[in-house]
């Protein structure tokens, strides 16, 4: 196989930290904004956030929950009077305390000590607090429950070591919080709601997740029950990628969100939340980036198909672009994935190779480039992002003896030339094929990354050592310790940076002995380096 | 005319500033929340924003306008670099001067003195800074020109007397942010975004508007020219529901944003800034609420048929929601104004009457109420929410000597009996009569309230303080006068609590003399009281 010069600097193999700061200025996802901890989300990278919104909110609603608004402020009592909550949070949060600026007498400007607030507020770092005033407001009687609400926010948390989408002070989410009469209704909601974030992870971005109940140690401060989304990038790690909680009557006691029952009498209603945010247009780097850039999974592509005309600043320009215009137009409605296809024409000044090296680098599904000779011919060039080169094997794989009129030069891009009619009639097919492309490929590297039946501590601990730079995750029966017992587990994988990720839903019963106790296992759990 | 008993305990024409409250309160949309100057968006009132945001950014993506994501924090720099900006905020911001928060030793929190911020951030009350520094960063050459940027954020502005939706410390808005090559390029921008304002109001907020431009006295600080879209309420005040600012390149002298241009010399962009809030709320309130509730034009109506089945608690109740269902499922296949019908088959528990005075309260545009009779004749009972009362005149009006099955008993809710299929088939274009109507409507009340041809400001002054209940705005020429001299007229119109709307776009040349100077007048300008 030839050399291939790819459109990053640093491969993944080299560098994954690196490569992945690469992926988000190549792609033009987001940058650094100059205030601590805080990014600037770039067209590109919001419009996938608004891709992810779009499908996730057309989950929740169908789901019956409704999307409200709640404060950015929360007062400091709130915090006071869930005590553990507060200490889950570690307490790093932005606090405002006053409510104006004057001049400094030296040309600059600070907090006025006049207007200091009698109780400073905290930008929320999540919502239960408030909402639970709300709910305990809203919620009378059982003809009230359940009470579905979500809300699309920015929330706020001091990061001492940020990494953009992954861990910045603030970021954007969606937080769904529930309340019912029962705990089986509100168990129901948590794994709905589970279900829904495996759905989205799968079908719209792509993303394999193991979705499972994370263990005592590893649950949201106040929580009964806290269940995730696991899924593995491409360095093995592991990415928290969604979590849903359930709540018992906890929060439900702090605020007294209480309801009248079908006897007549008061009781706490068993409370839900669950949240997804911008972290999962990390995973979508991690998962799906290459050496080139970003490959955007079609369902969340902000643009699907980018048509790059090959002007010259002549008067043929206009025929050109009516040809390109006629093939947009053409694909403009067509449907793949439940959706109209989106399709820029991308006009912009510049060389079209240097336009198509741009959108490999932000991963459009297809990049179309149509010169004067596609036209003459009534034919265009196009690429499928997820498959950008061509190696022997492709060759014979795809096309046996037979191929069609592309330019298959192994460790080139692979140019396919089609009639412009065959393809726009296939575009939605190649998208669908996208889709389901990426995710296989991703599973199929998550699967052979899962390694099962280690019985030994030590040979997990061998494994992650000595097993190769991207040892993936391990699958191990353990014994459910908690207190002091959990606490020396949690210990023991620390020393070795390691976490415990889930206990996967649905897995086989567990029959051999506790990895870390050897008393008699009662789970599988997966234990994996992690985001 | 009979004696109508209205679903709200105040009436506009008793107490316009309650009624306000109440319809709030009764259609269910926000609530105070117990943080000073926020509220909370209710499902009802967040979903109508949903709707508004949908319909806009639409219009904003559709001008080419992308949407990205700016910090929530701004650094005190950027305040005291531009002196000009902050003088106009009245520097009313929360700061935030703490990153921790630990505990009192007495069972509370507070900031930690450890973990004070060296520079205190200001929570934006507008992105100009933050974005001009990364339109620095992104502008090189005239190729990145035009620049086109959107947010969609809540900001805060530290406000001492809040009202819903019209004035809050926190608000949700969008805010278009742009950078041109020249003054005549940012110009345009600036009134597309203003006509955008005007056909979204006008076309989806049934709003009828003004637009014009701003005195000097009303301009966003560092503008160089503000233009506004002014509606006019029930109780004739003006209501600025959108603006639009060229700025000329002072923000861009302010952050930097200078680009080579096509003689590859450093020159400094034009930029526009522009934005739309919650307050558009208020507007539709206080536009289409009547003493009953709230009225939602059909195209930001969240849903806009309700269908409520008179449910027994009886074996038939099956019955009675399957025939409510295969109505619900024949609307939601139809269009109305571009768009799917939004349909709610609502089931909560509850009496049927009392549901549908909830939704009458709310303003959902048909309601429609199926019970078994209804069922037996393959019919349905319905009403138009825009019309909710018929008098004798309607009935001669509407149906001359030859009414339809209907009850139009005089001052009664008008419940139209229809055939089943004759309903589905008509219910979109009732929609669509619904939102015409309520435009219609709003319109002729506001032409109506416009007085013309005043020419000594002794009238002006009598017809606000002598023109009865609701004055509405009065037209006068102005001969523009500037610095001391508009300092002067403003004055003297803040002494009647009179202020300069704006000079309508495209308004008659002014033929006589100005109404505060004498000297000849330049232009016709819009006075009037406002929120």
């Amino acid at each position: 196989m030839s050399q291939i010069r790819h459109a990053l600097t640093v491969k993944r193999e080299d560098d994954f930290a690196k490569w992945y700061q690469e992926v988000i200025a190549a792609a033009d996802l987001a940058e650094e904004s100059g205030v601590r901890g805080c990014m600037v989300i770039k067209p590109w990278g919001y419009g996938i956030w608004e891709r992810i919104q779009r499908l996730m909110d057309d989950r929740i609603k169908a789901a019956g929950v409704q999307n409200c608004y709640f404060p950015l402020f929360i007062p400091l009592a709130n915090f006071t009077r869930e005590a553990e909550h507060v200490e889950g949070f570690a307490k790093e949060m932005a606090v405002v305390t006053h409510h104006r600026l004057i001049s400094d007498g030296k040309g600059g400007l600070i907090p006025d000590p006049a207007a200091k607030l009698e109780e400073p507020l905290v930008v929320r770092p999540t919502s239960e607090t408030i909402i639970g005033d709300a709910m305990a407001r809203w919620v009378q009687s059982w003809r009230d429950l359940p009470l579905l609400t979500n809300q699309w926010a920015n929330v706020v948390r001091w990061e001492m070591r940020t990494r953009m989408f992954l861990r910045t002070s603030e970021f954007l989410w969606q937080e769904g919080h529930t309340a019912h009469e029962t705990r089986e209704d509100a168990l129901a909601e948590t794994h709905r709601a589970l279900e829904m974030y495996r759905a989205c992870a799968e079908d719209d971005l792509a993303l394999p997740v193991i979705a499972g109940e994370k263990p005592e140690n590893e649950r949201f401060p106040g929580a009964v029950e806290t269940w995730s989304i696991e899924a593995m990038m491409q360095d093995g790690k592991a990415l928290q990628a969604g979590t849903s909680h359930y709540l018992g009557t906890n929060f439900a006691h702090a605020a007294g969100i209480q309801y009248q029952d079908r006897e007549g009498s008061q009781q706490y209603c068993h409370t839900t939340s669950w949240g997804v945010s911008t972290r999962l247009i990390g995973g979508v780097i991690m998962t799906h980036g290459d050496d080139d850039g970003l490959r955007v999974p079609p369902a969340i592509a902000p643009q699907q198909i980018v048509i790059i005309p090959m002007l010259r600043e002549a008067p043929e320009d206009a025929e050109l672009r009516a040809y390109c215009e006629s093939v947009r137009n053409a694909l403009a409605v067509q449907t793949a994935l439940g959706e109209r296809v989106r399709v820029l024409l991308d006009t912009k000044p510049g060389k079209a190779a240097a336009k198509r090296w741009d959108w490999v680098r932000k991963g459009a599904p297809i990049i179309v480039e149509v010169g004067p000779r596609d036209m003459a011919s009534g034919r265009v060039t196009w690429l499928r992002r997820d498959h950008l080169y061509w190696t022997d094997a492709d060759r014979e794989k795809a096309w046996g003896g037979n191929p069609p009129q592309i330019d298959l030069s192994v460790g080139k891009p692979a140019l396919i030339g089609s009639p412009k009619g065959d393809f726009v009639a296939g575009a939605a097919a190649v998208l669908e094929a996208i889709q389901t492309s990426l995710y296989e490929e991703a599973r199929a590297r998550r699967d052979a990354s899962i390694t099962r039946g280690v019985t030994e501590w030590q040979a997990v601990v061998d494994h992650f050592e000595k097993g190769g730079k991207y040892p993936g995750w391990v699958e191990v029966e353990w014994s459910k310790p908690t207190g002091t017992a959990l606490d020396a587990v949690v210990e023991k994988l620390k020393a070795v940076k390691l976490t415990i990720r889930n206990v996967p839903r649905g897995s086989e019963p567990a029959s051999g002995a506790c990895i870390f106790t050897g008393a008699p296992a009662t789970e599988r759990i997966l234990v994996a380096r992690a985001y």
